[in-house]
């Protein structure tokens, strides 16, 4: 094994990430359900049930669109890291952790939803994993010798700053929730321009 | 690296989704109970039971033969495509979350098969997945050097003329649910004829 | 593209079959609740009530290792298939449709084991997925020069012999669950013997 | 086909155990629920429900990582592993059966933790899966020439004794647990110690 010791492959890590992201998305859609919503027993009443649980469905959609990009970010990061050490896989243990609550906080945010603990659950929910998936990028860079393929230190650097950007918006999103509740989520969509205005202003400091 | 900026490999997208289709698929099955049938206490009962519970059975065979077919399409698609961007992972993400939504379409088709919101709701379901892997091929074969593996620009079209096929099999059952229900998913079976029907049709134009 | 047209690569029906049989598996200890047996307020009580969901247990280990067996037949097929056409994606997909059943038909089994339907409704679904599972090999060994890697007629015949063994032992367990219940399941544990019983009656023909 | 007769490649085995170890990890999140705690109406009612359920929460973290952890050591025995046999594949079966309980004694744990067969349940589970590991490590290790790669007979017994600190952990806990609770988990944290003291005691009386 030329390989250093202590150090595997993260095909299986990323196997069982995989199964982990793909069971979340899955479970939230179990929350949807009009059982408990008495006899229907017309189009009309049908419709109003559905209407009824609109909030269920908006959650559901957040959340899901949410896991896939945590998930981008997983799979984006991993197509550069080449090992993994035991470091990794406990930090990666922990990123998972709260990617399985997920399920739980949207359920508080769907049901409770004009409370503040139900607001900030989902999002702080997220901001965790964020955080996890960049101090992970930290340390593989920092090691990136023994675990990163031959990126550049410009490309390590710029990944970096995406990541970063990610947890920027996931900070604005905490701080919007109380006051405009699910909506905060939209600042996840300017997060590709947070990260790019950042990666611009590295290449210009970088050139100038 | 020698490949395109902001591509990755397929590989990690294909692992999330087959999770996705897979967890859909088995969740299914948990419609399927007689818990709420009250004290069973003979053979006829039970018999009667199973009788009584034959659309959930129903239900549940066509929409897990549905999420397979849907599931060939997924793996047919990428069978050639070698790399992924950014616009592919969140068509990808959209497409599953029609994916996962199946199981709750399936019940109110279980449950409300006599009321027009309950027929629709499983054909619309799917037409949404049908219509984004249609998207999702359309972008890819028109960035095709980049994404796809080397395909003839027939084989391309080929392709593209299937997944129109299918498509078109799921307008058909959208327009046919209100008045016949579950036998609509029939077309789907005749897909693949509707898929050879247009194929024969480009050659002949094209050699024309 | 070299190989022939019309099929692909096993690896996406591998990995989707893969997730299919690990949450089915998975979805058996749902069933394993105290929840309804009301309030336990001693040591006494809680060995009691799990005394008393032994029934539900032994069917959990039961249609675990049955399970799991069924996804090694499966698993021993694959290993040498190279290439699968559409036939095959269908034949798997209803060999899938088996085993999603099998949390529902261990349910039954569980519930209403003294009487007949309850005592063959898990055997019956075993036997159907060890039947799809023949048929498949039955076809892919007849189109083996596309489908197949190399192996020589003899290994294909010892095969197919494995897979009838199996399939023996199915039809024995159907034949005596209706009198001597779960315990009919102890003929897979013989199924190896059949198997090479037949394997050498197989032999000494040829060589005769 | 030089490998040897009835032994096949792990890729298989591999994938069917990541999906089996990320449901049973997804669905403890399942357990986590606040439905059943009445009408919440405001905000220091739901702090208050979410602090009525921290004994679930605190199961919930704790299984979760503890299956992680028998994840890192099935991933890290098979990182070595190159082929198997029946006999592993049948071993991994039952460790998998010990995986899939890991939500239902976690329930244990979580509604009798005040009772000894509750303290007992989690720790007893866990050991079973400790001790299943060891047991096909000590099979391919003995077999080594046919299933192992090329590990040297020092590499093999340093991951044998690694293995064994785990167990030993697993029988510390079990004795702890009875009078500390959850609490006794915390000796898996030592496990590395004890794997690296016993690694040195190895070391030294080899040197020695």
């Amino acid at each position: 094994m030329t390989e250093e010791a202590g150090t595997q492959s993260p095909r299986r890590l990323e196997a069982f990430s995989d199964g982990v992201f793909a069971i979340a998305a899955t479970l939230l859609v179990l929350d949807l359900s009009i059982d408990h919503l008495g006899a229907i027993t017309s189009n009309d009443q049908l419709w109003h049930a559905l209407g009824s649980i609109s909030d269920s469905v908006l959650s559901f959609v957040i959340s899901f669109l949410l896991l896939c990009m945590l998930w981008m970010v997983h799979a984006s990061q991993f197509e550069h890291i080449r090992r993994v050490d035991s470091t990794v896989l406990w930090l990666n243990s922990l990123r998972l952790l709260g990617i399985v609550l997920i399920p739980f906080t949207t359920t508080l945010n769907a049901d409770f939803g004009d409370m503040l603990i139900g607001r900030l659950a989902l999002p702080l929910n997220f901001l965790c994993v964020l955080v996890l998936g960049w101090v992970l990028w930290q340390y593989v860079a920092k090691r990136s010798r023994g675990l990163l393929d031959d990126m550049t230190d410009a490309e390590v650097r710029q990944s970096g700053r995406r990541a970063f950007g990610a947890l920027l918006a996931g900070v604005v999103v905490v701080v919007l929730a109380p006051f405009i509740g699910s909506w905060a989520f939209l600042a996840f969509a300017v997060s590709p321009l947070v990260g790019t205005a950042l990666s611009r202003l590295g290449l210009r400091s970088r050139s100038g």
